[in-house]
């Protein structure tokens, strides 16, 4: 059954560690994100640990918004424990389009372990399913597909549940779509917040892992509905970002249901 | 013709993308203030990428706040790139004189790229035209050269657009010397507002490549314009830093001319 | 004696450099506390120029939150530098405890260099002294030790000023411990608070290197009651986190003495 709320105040009686081995633009703002959550980050990409890190960590997040050889290495490391121990795992493929590396790189990922959802803008997504897609840096510019096949094709073809963000986000495991029109425009004034959705993500996962199709939407219906809250009364991106902070603290699981839009 | 507005208002409708080579310290900050003024970041900083983006940018900056040996290759790389596609480059070379490494690190990078634009500190661009300086860290302590003459001189010896960002900014391309006195007092109390400065201007360059030293002033102009509608409320560094993204969002191209001062 | 407002009046008007080796998630953040604070951050980290700008530095801050091999072995070179020199060393042991490879990092830094003070969590500190503990990412969960006793066991045991934040501070050189009651709740919420406290130490300890007992105390207490300020009028983590570095900024030497809760 989806309900953001009752994930969330699970969430925050478990306080699970994400592991989350992501950019350097945006660490800061995905790490406080997940501790005004509810969640516990925690930041490790050296080959030395990460695969105990991602031994004793609820979830996994990879992000390749400024991959090198070495964190592909550390990623794709904790990947296979994260599929060993069958903890959820969190891809986003930033920028993926963009470069060759970046695309070459998602694929390997994908291939090396067992991603269970893959958190991206259409351009990124229509990228890996080999559809048409314009990819400008990290953004989604045009894809000759409506969003909501796309995760439908996204998710048959790459064998995950497809999470396909924009003005209205899309979610399928091949089968389902779930539509979210929960957010706010601001959330495309500010970087990184993407970044912040797939690490959103990952907390509702590692609270809610036996459905993660669910999950994942519910994860992205409460980040947008923080960020409604964080655009009244913000005066522009900045104080939106730090607003965004404030109000997803304080989301009530209470109350949450009733302002999510998932179809 | 300098005009701010006029060139704010056409990044705004290109939205050129900046490949951005920059410090661990600062990057969620240029990347969003890049956002926040119209144009899309990009940071990308991996041997295996840099010469494919630099490849799609339309101008490059190279920042070397926090250097070290695979990182300065890459800005090479990225540098040539650039250079063999007569795209804007802006070396903002933080920290020189303060250590060695760093002022024959920018040296190096002086020598490998055409670059359009050096913007630093006085500290900084007097060590690089061996006038007498001291950096401490990365804060200019002193010169003994006025600035006006330092940024006429570091053009005609470096060959550069030479822009010189203190209390009043002074920008050279070895014959004239554009003073802008737009800013606040505020920027100096925080961490990155000169390495946003570069970002800036590599925002404008990419709208008025064929104009570099009237992009230049037009840059910091804009972005000084910015900072003193963001102290306007501000209660600290703090504060002042969420309102400087809310401020530069809210620049008007239409109004903006009005507010610079630029002789 | 112990008196905040004296030192950070001295510190104010020294600016003294401290260079900072810290993890990617808050070098924005610890930078920009410096720099409100009122000393001058530098983060430098190649094996390069560590010597250099550790040779130039008032103090030396060392933090392990993202570490890996080239930056720890840059840890120990700008650390024996700072020993050879005498300036105060800070060890910040980001999640020892959670990983094998943190704890071993931790004891060999420790070994590598004369550590001033040690300020962690009560979980990292226990884990360092060899009591129980558990420490979740890069939280401290439990540990079977009270946290006056562990600051002064760690101080006798490890060499060092032990510097044991929590909802009260615990400060000790293995004989006298002096406890700091400063700080809101609200340092909880958001990531990276500890890593600020050690930079503010190694602030102070710049300003008062040969009371480093005294300095340790009175840079939590600083902290702690720009917290408290920051606090009101917070609506959350994200405006708490903006408000913190104003209040750091307007910290009043003056009236300092007053506020601060040192025993």
């Amino acid at each position: 059954m989806i309900s953001a709320g009752t994930t969330l105040r699970l969430m925050r009686e478990q306080k699970p560690l994400v592991h989350q081995i992501t950019n350097y633009v945006v660490m800061n703002e995905t790490a406080n994100a997940t501790l005004a959550l509810g969640a516990l980050p925690v930041m490790a990409h050296a080959l030395e640990e990460v695969e105990e890190m991602a031994g004793i960590a609820s979830s996994l997040v990879i992000n390749i918004g400024t991959l090198s050889p070495h964190w592909v290495e550390a990623m794709e490391l904790a990947g296979r424990t994260a599929t060993g121990r069958g903890i959820p795992i969190v891809l986003d493929p930033v920028g993926v389009g963009a470069t060759t590396y970046r695309t070459e790189t998602a694929r390997r990922l994908l291939d090396a372990m067992d991603v269970t959802v893959l958190r991206g803008n259409a351009g990124e997504i229509a990228t890996l399913v080999g559809a048409a897609a314009e990819v400008r840096g990290v953004e989604s510019i045009s894809t000759g597909i409506e969003p909501a096949e796309l995760a439908r094709e996204a998710a048959r073809t790459l064998g995950v549940i497809a999470s396909v963000t924009g003005p209205v986000d899309h979610v399928s495991d091949g089968e389902r779509v779930l539509a979210v029109a929960n957010g706010d425009s601001l959330l495309a004034t500010l970087t990184g917040t993407g970044c912040m959705s797939s690490a959103m993500t990952g907390c509702f996962l590692a609270a809610k892992p036996d459905e993660p199709l669910e999950a994942a939407a519910e994860a992205l219906a409460a980040f947008g509905v923080a960020a409604e809250d964080a655009a009244v009364g913000a005066e522009g991106p900045g104080t939106f970002h730090a607003r965004l902070y404030d109000r997803l603290y304080a989301l009530d699981p209470d109350t949450l249901d009733g302002r999510t839009r998932i179809e």
